[in-house]
């Protein structure tokens, strides 16, 4: 389904209004396609502060399009729930009062279909205005209809983490989906690909849909480095809990070792030891772990202490950008349907890679940088402005996307941010050395 | 529906097995009569460590039935669910381990249907076992099963208590049913009602059900003693808050105190002063505040500093037995439908009370005993021995029943009880004093 | 030294006045002389809310005498340090403002030095004000400071059990003092003594100084009982915890085995178990656990278990009362100096006790009866009131004083109370059972 | 006193080992010089975790010295007090197990009395030590010595500040000493300093000490900047504050307003309003703000914040250092002895300032830069590459020294890092901005 999103026949060019139009649909569309394997009694649990509940995340990309564009721009329009503003505001403060982000789960009306009614109103008031309005307030209103929709990409992925996150503290191990996997028979060898020193340039530049976050585009200076040609794997990160990586703190930030003390971390989020071997959670519900898949589901504090153990370190964000760009965009995200990361299959021919694979897809990869301003930033003015700047504190950098990402929404330029000790997001590990 | 539960025509007196089979049905039945009002959404969340979610208390009533009667008596018996052992066990050491009680709102599966579904096989199991089995067993069964509704009576009272705290944590009121109230002109005075010094005799005795921590059956010396003729009233609760009962410290018990101030309590919960007036969420929606109706929804330090506050006292629990001893069995119980403390109408003819009232139903009445165990007390043999008497430290006895308990559920010798903090119950207040 | 507060030779029968100021001289050169092994540094430390700096300890007892005697009685007296009134007031809120209790031990100054001025500047105000006031002033102050008096005694004992604490936190066990004990053989066996059912009149009644909650005196009936003929020792605790007495929830309190798994609590407070051997720190440091000696530092919860794994229970405080009725008051107080319970010697004559022994001295014995008002209780007037009347919630009566009490301090009809899980205080057990 | 550090007149040029011995005398000669003003009562109170007792700074600067050099070093070494291995390792978990961090307040023995005798010990073994070893292990210790030297000035910054947040939680504002200040008349105009883009060197280079995550240098690209030519003041941060700095969500990060509603901050820390006027505990007790000095003990929050209202951002460290290369080391730095920023001199003849003035000491300035690895860093082997490394983690980067620090142990590739709520070390802020 998602596939349709961007191909459009050369032929029959679509106007840039039925264009927004069709990317409003499809992505609305899309939230509830994810929606569908849910009993009415997922849509309600939020079970960590960071999780909110299915119907939660339905509601909020609504009000988000009523808030930021029918209700500035519709004349006369006037919300069907005026305390829904309250409820399903997350975190501009610009907007007002907000319900409490950890008592979401509390929270049991509006029903989920109220909700989905709520939703269908919104759907059909911003149909009504796109395709009504004249040029001039079409064009004025494209930046915020494309961000409402790449907002609404993200919390799609957030669905899928989150209602795994819920699924994952039922003791009866549910089952999102039932997704078969294809085992590989081994995974290729991890080479170290080279890339020369001298000044880069980062950031987003150009025509097309960016957060502010991501510019302005700048120079930076890198020293020469090396990456690792794919990803970290299950089997490896499991040789380094093997070899005593959860109790050494010798291999981990102070903070990270108080945390694994703290939480008695001794494998990835969702991984338990049953009967001998080790297995995981997943959306298609227990699975043995997958040595050949990419490790997945640990913090930065992992991460770290990994690459350390495996002498070598995590690469710079500026470092994976200036790898990733001319990389065509494509891997393992949403629209395959898989919900996890996936084994490389070992090259039968190709001896070596030239070029990095896994960027893109599979899972967000930890950088060892800390997300902060890039030189000359602006935040968006107004409430938009909170979108992104306001976190720029105590959190690293993520590249790449993930199995829970639409090809849609991400760039070579894309910062995902993330605290160090969280895990719940399909996060995983890429080794960087000096050269 | 309820009101069928003991009456019977003379002419037809049903068989022991008769009356265990309706007395069964009509439990089963009345929970879920009690869950119609809900949408499914309702049913999922725990809004506090204290509440449970509604189709948890559906599945722990009936897995108490299979874990007590049905696996040990019911031969070839195995549970559709064996998980559900783990899921639905409240606090019974003896039965295994158990599901945290606290993360009982994260579990969105089993689903609704499915707890029902669950529910109707072990009803159906339940009546093939009692229809079916031999007199002897029917005998040997008769107390457990009649442990079972009790039990599952004491669940309904938290359906109602907790569905009523999951709705005030949502800021737009739902409302659980519509009860149209009848207000009073007035309420009576509050006459004191004298009771002579002597050897009381407290606790349970003779036929019939009681939990273990009602007997055995003892003499106690009591003083002589003044009982207040009817509850305390929200207005005259309203005196006290006017009279800066909350900002007063010597009014209150030190850790009552403490409690005030690290809560910010200022008015019983679930009470809001908007638009400069006092009202209260109740499950017929946000309602002003009823002057004559019984003050509800209050601690035992609340409760404690109002009667210090009024030159007065709580009774002791014996106080309050040898007072309830002979009265009728009346009141408003959850049979009344009302689900609130009702005011008692001022009496037109009578002089004086002289007998004290609302002694049954409308609130529970905190008493100044601390919950122990009586002289000689022992509690049952088994896991059923874990119902009452661990709970014996740091809780307060309450009195009478309230307008969420059934009547067929209360006696005199009742003996509830909760931690002198606790709210959310039908709590309220009856004075006492010395003579 | 303390051996002179009660004896005085008949011949020279001191008047009232001399009596008085005898006993403020004791009490009050007692509390220095209990310091004197301390080093400065000791008196700082708070090693947790419950515990007190010696220093504040040694202010707060004279801000007492100032607070509540000089001030309102000496004409012209000002504080020297108005602003004491702030650090060192505990819990009197009549008084006013008071310096948060968990932070005492964030308060270097006033130094140790200082305090003692401070004190001995009230010292000499108090005997001034004793000596010189004319006979009316010191009849009506005689009861206040004797209240002082006792009160200051009260904080003797919290010295001893508060700086045991402090120095049981610093692994290198520095030591009190050396205090030798002579072991003994065996401990007597345990016997049962009977007491018959009856109306018993409990509390205090007669001349003296008495606590407010100690009265008043009233009548409760007593079904017959038995009471261990002596405390539970070391040895026969060390074979309920070898029996997996900390493993087993059936013995436990709800409460107290949450309070089990949450501490991991597996020994008595202060109990180490050290190259195969259970050692204690004891006043004197480390020391191997004497089997015979009475156990020590356990809760109401551990009592409370222990009783039931050994077929019994604790005693009612009536019941403790009444067997104390007519008792010699002697036993191992902290005049003895030894400053831990001291093991019973095997009687080499008498059968069977026909008393209980080790009813005074040695531990707090803890009582099944939850600290409440007597009937008719009523407070002392003023800020005294908040003396006791407070903290009559959610705690437990222990009898009979400790190696810690004076045993000028003590009484049949005394009641302390502590929280279920308070084990820092000296605190033991004495088994009763129906008959 | 410390002036004697580095003068040494050019004919009597001491040799290398004479001049370690100086260096090594100096500052421990130092350490004590700073606790002179101390009760022994002051060294014993930890009032945060992140506060040490300043008996805890003297000990474990000896144990440093102890651990790293004495016992790998000197034949027969061993340490009179083996236990302190234990109660004086910070952080390195190389060495062994350590005693809990939070805790060490609650320590009174060893006496102060007893840890400067463990002082002096260490002091003549190391002097024996550095004096007779042969000149090859003289060089092979240089830089260890240097390193427990450099170590040893950190402590001494934190014995300055922990004991100015200990006497701050004292509501009796004891000074630690009195120290005149002379009040300037006016503060100089802001001006903004440029400096121009291209490739800079950053990090150390050269001889001498420094710590490792100062290196290597290298290459980073700065876009054209401005940086403030002086500190903020009091006066502009309380217009700051009037103009309802604390109280609009929009000009703080997220985890910056979270941080200010949970713990209501509303001025710098030690900041009272009292009779109407700002005030602020000081070294020398409680003191009007005087609006010409440097805002000191702010946030990272409360920096970026106030940057923000300012229409300006704090400088990354790059910046920083590219500003102060060149400038001459100097400023008010621990040795002046007033222990608290000053305010700078309006200037009568130059218009203008072409260079920054404030860059070393007063206060710590910091950056938003977080707190990371260099390219191409490695920790140092062993357990001094505990250092620093493992900190690199949610953390900003503060550069340029305070009024507490050392002019001996400043650089300007010195990085000093605290989280981002931290506000007891001298924290100040200075603005940057684009051009």
């Amino acid at each position: 389904m998602a596939k349709n999103i961007q191909e459009y026949p050369a032929q029959t060019r679509p106007s840039p209004r039925q264009r927004l139009l069709e990317q409003f649909h499809n992505v609305r569309t899309f939230s509830e396609h994810l929606c569908e394997p849910l009993e009415i009694e997922d849509y309600v649990v939020q079970s960590m502060p960071d999780v909110s509940p299915t119907k939660w995340h339905l509601a909020h990309t609504s009000w988000f399009f009523e808030t930021f564009i029918l209700e500035p721009n519709l004349k006369d329009y006037r919300s069907p729930h005026p305390q829904y503003t309250y409820l399903f505001n997350s975190y501009y403060n610009s907007v007002g009062e907000r319900h409490c982000r950890a008592n979401r789960g509390l929270i049991s009306r509006p029903t989920v279909q109220e909700i989905y009614v709520y939703r269908h109103y919104i759907d059909e008031c911003m149909h009504n205005l796109l395709e009504q309005c004249d040029d001039a307030t079409l064009e004025r209103l494209t930046p915020l209809v494309t961000l409402g929709i790449n907002h609404e990409q993200q919390h799609q992925e957030l669905i899928v983490t989150d209602i795994k996150h819920v699924l994952s503290c039922n003791p009866l191990y549910p089952a999102y989906h039932t997704h078969k996997l294809t085992p590989v028979a081994a995974t290729p060898a991890l080479n170290w690909i080279s890339y020369p020193e001298g000044i880069a340039r980062i950031g987003f530049e150009g025509d097309g849909f960016f957060y502010d976050n991501e510019g302005p585009r700048h120079r930076q200076f890198l020293e020469s480095y090396q990456l690792a040609s794919r990803l970290v794997t299950n089997g490896e990160y499991l040789a380094f809990m093997n070899d005593g990586g959860y109790k050494n703190p010798l291999l981990w930030l102070s903070m990270g070792w108080s945390t694994v003390q703290s939480t008695e971390w001794e494998a990835p989020l969702y991984w338990e030891h049953l009967d001998g071997r080790w297995h995981m959670m997943t959306l298609s519900g227990l699975q043995e772990v997958d040595l050949n898949a990419p490790v997945c589901h640990v913090s930065y504090f992992e991460a770290d202490a990994y690459a350390r153990w495996a002498n070598a370190r995590l690469a710079t964000e500026a470092e994976w950008e200036v790898a990733a760009q001319g990389l065509p965009l494509q891997g393992n995200f949403v629209e395959s349907g898989a919900l996890q990361p996936l084994p490389l299959q070992a090259h039968t021919h190709t001896p070596q890679a030239a070029q990095p694979e896994q960027m893109y897809g599979d899972v967000w990869e930890w950088t060892q940088s800390a997300y902060l301003a890039y030189p000359g930033y602006k935040p968006a003015p107004g409430a938009i402005g909170e979108y992104n700047g306001k976190f720029m504190c105590n959190q690293f950098v993520l590249r790449g996307g993930s199995c829970a990402t639409s090809v849609t929404h991400i760039r070579p330029t894309y910062r995902n941010f993330f605290p160090p000790d969280a895990r719940w997001q399909f996060m995983g590990i890429r080794l960087a050395r000096e050269v």
